[in-house]
């Protein structure tokens, strides 16, 4: 059953107007009828609604709620903030996507001293489009929480709270380091992780040694080099394995 | 150091021609000038040759071995042949460039029965475009070996030569079932998996009831629903951490 989330919490009937995403959605991609169903989710995450459509027209639509769900545990146990470049082409799109539907908490972007892409004169723009390929993909991926997409300087990323922090870093897998990734999972259950991924030209020695003075531990991701946006999917597996598969 | 995959072997010189692909790559993407250097991987995949160039003009370039290197664990220690559904847009291009990345052995397109994206008329095209992405991806991420772009039938896909059989499927992440992917990985380190995933619109209870019928174990990839081109990325992922980093 397709997902929508809200914006706000609601009783037992509720109205969708035509300028909600999730009107636009479930009545005219979906082709809502009477009858048809869908579930909601409000910002307090607590349960999930399930609700039929009871009236419809071109600009509104009111719903009635039929049941209620529990979530269960579909969030990642870890919340994982990913920091990341931002990066060429299309790339950041799908990155925002696929890393929601793998578990984000939240996707931080900063300028790195190689990042390639040029964001300064299209920064809200960006953030408008990137924010809003986050929650379809929530939705999509049937996910409590949109993550939130934010952009920071880095002084302020060195900064993020954090219980832990790990950098993915080339010369990591280079030199056989294969345990920092685990490790630190392990240890860092139910609490709150930095993931932080170089640009396509990787980091300087500069940004790795400012980031070990923060707490940002190196840790390799297995033997063959991947890309930008493939690496934080990777880790970002890495941690569903070890907490909700092992 | 940019890799390049050779398809035969080579003395201490060797000659690319203008129709190579590494030659368009080397000489006219990244300019190579005489002494650059670039890493190179014959068929064999024995060792990496390290390879200077000594002369070039427009037509061809020689090379000369400078050094070899030892090809190390690059490939993942678990064959993986991939069975995926052809999926709409560019998800196929770019599910073909990641599984690369995250050492697929084999990529095997088949059709299912709610299969959207129909590739009947273009198939030969098809199989090499993706053929070349991922040969650039391997190259790219290092890797010893381009994985084989091959299309089957759903009868051939239930026979494909294997040591154990996995298919993601949406149904057992709703019921919990979160045991198998672990348990099939740690019993067959070193022995050839084939790992199925349905398209967009998932599996039917038919296809499900061909692949127990040939071996093929259900399995859920944790609790959030993962997009078709996205699922065999967290499979692969879980592999490389289970073999590679734990």
């Amino acid at each position: 059953m397709q997902r929508y989330f809200l914006n706000n919490e609601i009783s037992e009937t509720f109205t969708l107007t035509s300028d909600a995403d999730a009107f636009q959605h479930f009545g005219r991609v979906l082709r809502a009828k009477i009858g048809s169903q869908a579930e909601f989710v409000t910002p307090s995450q607590k349960v999930i609604y399930i609700a039929e459509v009871e009236t419809l027209d071109r600009h509104e639509m009111v719903l009635r709620v039929i049941d209620e769900k529990d979530a269960g545990d579909i969030e990642l146990p870890i919340s994982i903030d990913l920091i990341v470049s931002p990066l060429k082409n299309d790339r950041s799109d799908w990155l925002v996507q696929k890393a929601t539907e793998l578990g984000a908490n939240r996707i931080i972007f900063t300028k790195m001293t190689r990042t390639v892409a040029n964001w300064d004169r299209q920064l809200p723009k960006k953030q408008q489009r990137l924010q809003k390929i986050a929650k379809a993909a929530a939705e999509q991926s049937h996910r409590l929480k949109i993550p939130e997409i934010v952009f920071m300087s880095w002084q302020d990323i060195l900064k993020v709270p954090k219980d832990a922090g790990i950098v993915a870093w080339e010369e990591s897998a280079r030199h056989n380091e294969h345990a920092a990734l685990v490790s630190v999972v392990n240890h860092h259950q139910h609490s709150r992780l930095a993931m932080l991924f170089g640009p396509e030209g990787g980091l300087t020695e500069n940004e790795i040694q400012d980031l070990s003075h923060h707490d940002f531990l190196s840790a390799g991701l297995g033997p063959r080099i991947l890309r930008a946006e493939t690496a934080p999917l990777y880790a970002l597996s890495a941690v569903s394995l070890l907490c909700e598969l092992v």
